[in-house]
């Protein structure tokens, strides 16, 4: 069913994205298109859309207003990369190594501005709030994160406001700008804002267990959290399951951004074995209970149970 | 008469911006104020509170809108000095010198955001779509400076291209801004949008020529911009008045960002010799004329007279 609409779909973001890429300045376009190509899934400016649709807005205009939320995304992407100096996403090349760097930080700049002036361009105050609020939210987890890199102590509380911050809020406002813009009554846009939120944090909870799959089953090096000095729900577990002497050891190397292809792998493998990885997805499911919960106050329209399906589609996916 | 009105606004002014720095997240907050407390002259924020006394408008939260033009600003300075690799900014070391790179860029999205989420908090669309309008051209500004890096051959068109978005626009913006939120008509927000888009063409004019006085009068190294491959006004001017063989050394020199200090230097000399930065600032008069005119269509009340020293203040600047 998921396939259905996205056959549907993505083909009118896609081209709201390229319109919109196109009134960039010449200079970054390139680097625009290069990260917008990038094999992104379009989960945001798809929520946007099924949210206004299932909470009864029919208009073609809801592209241009979906597509700001998968530019605010591409911008944090450009940025990321180069402030963890990143060599590849998603199998590619990242932008700073194929285009200069200042070219790429104005390219983030640009993506954002143009981004902030088609929520603007609606007229509604309550759209621009959002956007800016959805901004200040994801720069805010960012920069926590760049805090915390390195620290080998941090709560499960600080983690969890990171993850809420650099990718929970932007698929929350991806989910809640939908039903702002239809109008709906303000428990619907709650319920869907909750929904966003709560989808948010399992898709982030479930992409930091898959940072321990085994290389094969996700095309991606194994660890790379460990290598990065990046603490996240799994590795935390792990890390209090060490004997003090072993803690020790991990902190230290950790913390100076020592570990070797071949450490992470081999903390990946214990990693699993105790079973961390499984209760990181144990704790995406708790969101995913939450984000149906929230579903269930929207209205019984196919399109929730699209949004029932990304759910699935999130508790599911191994890469 | 100015003195007076700084000696009024300016504790104001700076109130509202530590109020917005310390909305800030916590790690990039002392990047943000000593960015912030850089000896800026919160000319931006001023011309808002101003052109809003002038339509009319009383009240106190005029300030918490003023500070947004300042916090873009500094967030294009932040992103700026990095790109650019500079080192001082008005004397001081710049932020990415005394905090990592990284903390620096994210410090820049994270003003722009709180900006962004500021004038949004306003709840008026019109103001949101004047702030994303100058977030966009700014940052397309940059963009085509940066790309223009080295490139001796740019018209006079692209050069003022060039300074309507990376200076022009966001003093437009803060006039226009003022205006809005006064509520005055269409004529009197037009208005008051020319005189500080001509305001700042004015001001960057002015700048390109003090870059080329000596180092005793303004305190900053002479000719910087020929160093770091920017063609100005004048440097245009200039290059264009030297002789076939010159003209060639001076653009190889120029694209491979090969001049040093003496060359600056002697540069800046034959370039005072023969008028260009007097031509400049001829430039800079003629937008100073149109500001004028546009401050006539607006009305005769005490702040129009501040605004008109405005006019006077970026010609007299000698630093």
């Amino acid at each position: 069913m998921i396939k259905l609409c996205l056959a549907r779909e993505l083909p009118l973001i896609n081209g709201a994205l390229d319109e919109a890429a196109a009134s960039l300045p010449e200079p970054v376009r390139p680097v625009a298109r290069h990260i917008l190509n990038a094999g992104g899934k379009r989960l945001r400016p798809l929520l946007t859309v099924l949210t206004a649709r299932l909470c009864g807005y029919a208009a073609g205009d809801v592209y241009k207003l979906a597509v700001t939320m998968e530019m605010l995304h591409a911008a944090t992407l450009l940025h990321d990369d180069v402030l963890d100096n990143a060599s590849h996403r998603r199998g590619s090349p990242v932008a700073h190594t194929l285009f200069d760097v200042p070219t790429v930080i104005l390219a983030g700049d640009a993506l954002l501005a143009v981004a902030n002036a088609l929520v603007a361009a609606f007229g509604d105050a309550r759209l621009t709030l959002c956007f800016s609020e959805a901004t200040s939210r994801t720069a805010a987890g960012e920069i926590l994160e760049i805090a915390a890199k390195g620290k080998a102590e941090i709560s499960a509380a600080e983690y969890e406001d990171i993850v809420r911050g650099k990718t929970a809020w932007l698929i929350r406002a991806a989910c809640e700008l939908g039903a702002l813009r239809a109008d709906a009554p303000s428990p619907l846009v709650d319920a869907a804002a909750v929904y966003g939120e709560n989808l948010g944090m399992a898709f982030q909870f479930v992409d930091d267990a898959l940072d321990f799959a085994p290389r094969a089953v996700t095309g991606k090096p194994t660890g790379g959290d460990v290598r990065e000095g990046k603490m996240t729900f799994p590795l935390r577990l792990y890390r209090l399951s060490l004997e003090t002497a072993e803690r020790a050891a991990f902190d230290a190397a950790f913390s100076c951004g020592l570990m070797t292809d071949n450490d992470a792998c081999s903390i990946a493998d214990r990693l699993r074995e105790s079973g961390c990885d499984a209760r990181a997805r144990d704790e995406a499911n708790r969101y995913l209970e939450a984000a149906r919960a929230a579903l269930r106050l929207l209205p019984d329209k196919p399109e929730r149970e699209l949004l029932r399906a990304m759910c699935d589609y999130v508790r599911d996916r191994e890469k």
